[in-house]
């Protein structure tokens, strides 16, 4: 029979994004209503190797849920890669009477947190937290669309800029496998073009596609491209071979960087964060574990960790053809 | 069989909404895609009544997805809810060689829509722009997201004065019979109550949870209201009920009122537009006809606009037990 | 000789406004950095006198810049308005070893301590933090830059649904005596009439104003109001005056009411508080008292609080007209 | 005696800056308003040179001030640097009957403004449009304070991240030879150092910085550079040498580009554009010509374009101090 669950731990692990600490927060108000004691972990991982902690009550996560980043900070910890590492973390659980993990982060978060529980039989709970919104099991990942307003508000604003120079500008956003990001905020930004890691449609059809445009009377022209496109040149070369065969085009590069996992949360990820973390906490006090709690098909729903791991969220591909049909 | 769709007209209809001008967009840049002429008319029925429109390109709706409002502008015509206002519109539908109609509104959009074909039999398709996020067969409505996005960022806002200060804010948002609004505002506002048309829970209730925050420590109270409560007081009673009954706050008052329609649209409602808007284009040209088009369980989807009138779209009751954990 | 300043107090006193964190935070960094201690009174002078206090270090002030409403809260207190409220204030601070206090308020707080140095001798260096703008002895008050932004950005959301649909919209701003929001928000934010305090252009001036505006083809109207206006009328009266005279116009109105005062501050404001503040520091060590520091023709400038009371900050009224021109 | 104006050009020159929208709006307003025509010319002196250009009349501007960007577009001329060219400016300027030509843009600008009416007579005002700020005559140009306020909220969002992770982020940020927009957000940031092109403090220096800091518990670090600075390295090997030297430290680079001259100008360049351009048509109808207007000590004053032109504006050196003082 499962153990009664009186003591919660969570912590943030992986890189961090806007609408981890509406999740602490709901884990913590989750915990408090049902008279449940939560402590957080520092720095992921590595709080938990370190015995790095704090006791939480409803008061410690007040006013959070505005502000990006996350108030029990972040990490990937090398040393929860080995069997060491995870046996000092299973002692410090032990030693502060943890009966229960909720970890809030992505695919690399949730791998350890298998192997942790393979090991040392702690429940766990898994929340995607993450810009990336590559993870299987959930439509989105925590921090995915305020990384979207983000993007595209920046894009907006370079726009501004292209329009009164005739220009072209490559933008790189974030996702080094996966192309939510640049998919999602290309559409929404009007980008001419959209580069991902899914798909190689070629260079030739690049510089078709920028002359067509250029010649339908266009004043300036947006190509949004994820770190990771397979196009087999970075963002700086890619603009230099267009300024070669197009010599027409202005062409200018930004890297848009670290900007995108900022930013107070917008609505949607709070309310995704709130209603994820009240369910993750739910579970455990239900005697649940080794689960990924996710928003699917407009529903919270959980599946087990092995799932979510198993493969990686699929693009839905028809976003490329709607792009297409929407820059003629 | 149906007639060859050659000319498509647009228009916008009821209060506007952010991602109207994104849907426009979309309508007409499908419309060009698929070598498909495409007219907008001004002020929704009213327009089609006076016969006031414009032939629209993809040039003519350039950067305006960036935009709030609606170019083509909106209004609620009585003049259409009369026979003979029908009669005109139908008359200059016929006169401009327009085939089908896309309408961009709200249920009264539809409703007018559904009559106006019932009797003219003009192929039509309803995508759903309102804030108020109230349609049957979509889970979201285009303008909801970005309206939510204000209204938290408003009561972040408050949230600073009122922390400082030691105030209870009460927030009147939008949503006469829907409580969505101030459902998802309150829970991303991580507001102490929330009041909906949907549910009444009471005077005493509510007197009763502010006392508990405020012996909990809670240094501010937020409120948010829908237009619509239930709870048989507008928000200015509400607040001296308040003041009287619970002297040791200082209450204050905030109608947020029309910002809330207004914005740069989110990324969700400009992708959500986008999508829908082309799907709308698309069924035309197939030969479907008196379709909503929707976004149901992550995937566009139409309905039929019967379906899509026959009911309100229902408010997820377990969201107000979620704002209950979390406002602990 | 003065007394050399060990230790200095500081607090926020009257409505609070954004950048007041940014001006706590240089108080605090300024001491830090002149190795001269520093406690933080709560609640202006109400902490003062019930010796509500905490220590503050350079790390107590960490990622405050960014945050809008004051960490140390603010209030009006009616026991410093009393003799006895005054002597507990002083022997608090004797108790507390504050050798020098920094007011960060509007004119009501330092004619507060204006009389608390006069019956105390305790030196005093006032920082003018308000929305509204009315301080002699300073071009901008703090958090005043921020409250236009947030006007003009609310105004813009507004004239979005405002132009969609034809519209006249009355926005009434804050600033009871001052004009000072108004004229400048109107101004940024292209509004066609403003009404302030300081000038009542009466009603008829108004409905030609909007006659011809109409006339001269404007999709859409808005009026910024002074909640001070001295038109006679309040904003939903005048609403309702224009309606009845000018038939034609569909007359709205919005109150933006707190969310003036709240949100993260301009980068301006904050520049204007790490100056002002820095110099509030360094004045008191060097034994300077009884002054407010103001930024006057694009300098740091300290006058005497007698001459920052004597009068109020004018509005310049070539802005009036700069106003009439730009709405032609 | 001077010829009396009745028509006069505008256009937008160099690269853009928010507020020239503004700017322009002014312009046609005030021409309108004293019953002057306007005509606009294309991509600055490239329009005039190609005799491109539009009649522009109050509703032509209608709702353009809340937009970034310029609709005149904006160009750097090769031609017009030739003395042919400037005479085919000169002969469009003549056949478009212009009596007097408005140039919005920078230093650039105005000596080419300057040689043109040495050579063609052509009566000429300036008015200061780049984020740079670096205008001698004014203390604010058309888009320095929104650039400021971009920047500010883009640092705010790495900050978070930052944070999270006690990170050290190297933020690039616009000015080739002006340090005002790297002292003015790295303020507003609270920037731990700031690099500018005005001054070189050394590496040791920030070295010996970097490692206080880390030491006083700080648990993020942000240096602002300015793309001219002059420590002779770049700002990626700037972040190599850091790494090599406080191996302690995880360095990152963020270069925010083209999103500084982007975004909706916030309230105070909306308000200098309009008093600035309403003081230039006011100029060239009062018989003045080959002045520069700026904002100097809180009020609207011309200067001649010699005076403008022969030296950079200075950057206030005390800012360092005070950031020096406020990173503590």
């Amino acid at each position: 029979m499962a153990k009664k669950i009186r003591r919660i731990g969570v912590m943030t692990s992986g890189g961090d994004s806007p609408g981890m600490n509406a999740a602490i927060r709901a884990v913590v108000r989750a915990c408090a209503y049902y008279h449940t004691e939560c402590i957080g972990f520092y720095r992921g991982y590595q709080g938990m190797i370190e015995g790095d902690y704090m006791e939480m009550n409803a008061r410690s996560v007040q006013n959070i849920i505005t502000r990006g980043g996350t108030i029990l900070k972040s990490a990937r910890s090398k040393e929860f890669l080995t069997k060491e590492g995870r046996q000092k973390a299973a002692d410090n659980l032990k030693k502060a009477e943890v009966d229960a993990m909720i970890l809030i982060g992505g695919d690399g978060t949730f791998r350890g947190g298998k192997i942790f529980n393979e090991e040392h039989h702690i429940p766990i709970i898994g929340v995607p937290g993450t810009i990336d919104n590559d993870i299987n099991g959930t439509n989105y990942t925590i921090g995915f669309d305020t990384a979207l307003n983000t993007v595209v508000e920046a894009i907006d604003k370079i726009r501004d800029t292209a329009s009164s120079h005739n220009r072209l500008f490559f933008i790189e956003v974030m996702g080094r496998d996966a192309g939510f990001i640049a998919l999602n905020s290309g559409i929404g930004a009007g980008a001419e073009e959209i580069l991902i890691p899914e798909e190689n449609l070629g260079l030739d059809r690049l510089l078709d596609s920028l002359e067509r445009s250029r010649r339908s009377g266009k004043t300036s022209s947006i190509v949004v491209v994820s770190e990771g496109d397979k196009i087999g040149k970075n963002v700086f070369e890619l603009a230099e071979y267009v300024k070669e065969n197009l010599p027409d085009y202005d062409a200018k590069v930004t890297v848009l960087g670290h900007i995108q996992r900022g930013g107070s949360p917008s609505c949607f990820d709070r309310v995704l964060a709130s209603r994820l973390c009240v369910r993750a906490v739910e579970l455990l006090l239900d005697g649940q574990k080794n689960l990924m709690v996710g928003f699917v098909n407009n529903r919270v729903e959980a599946c087990s960790l092995d799932q979510a791991l198993k493969s990686k969220h699929k693009i839905n591909k028809d976003l490329l053809r709607i792009s297409d049909i929407l820059s003629t």
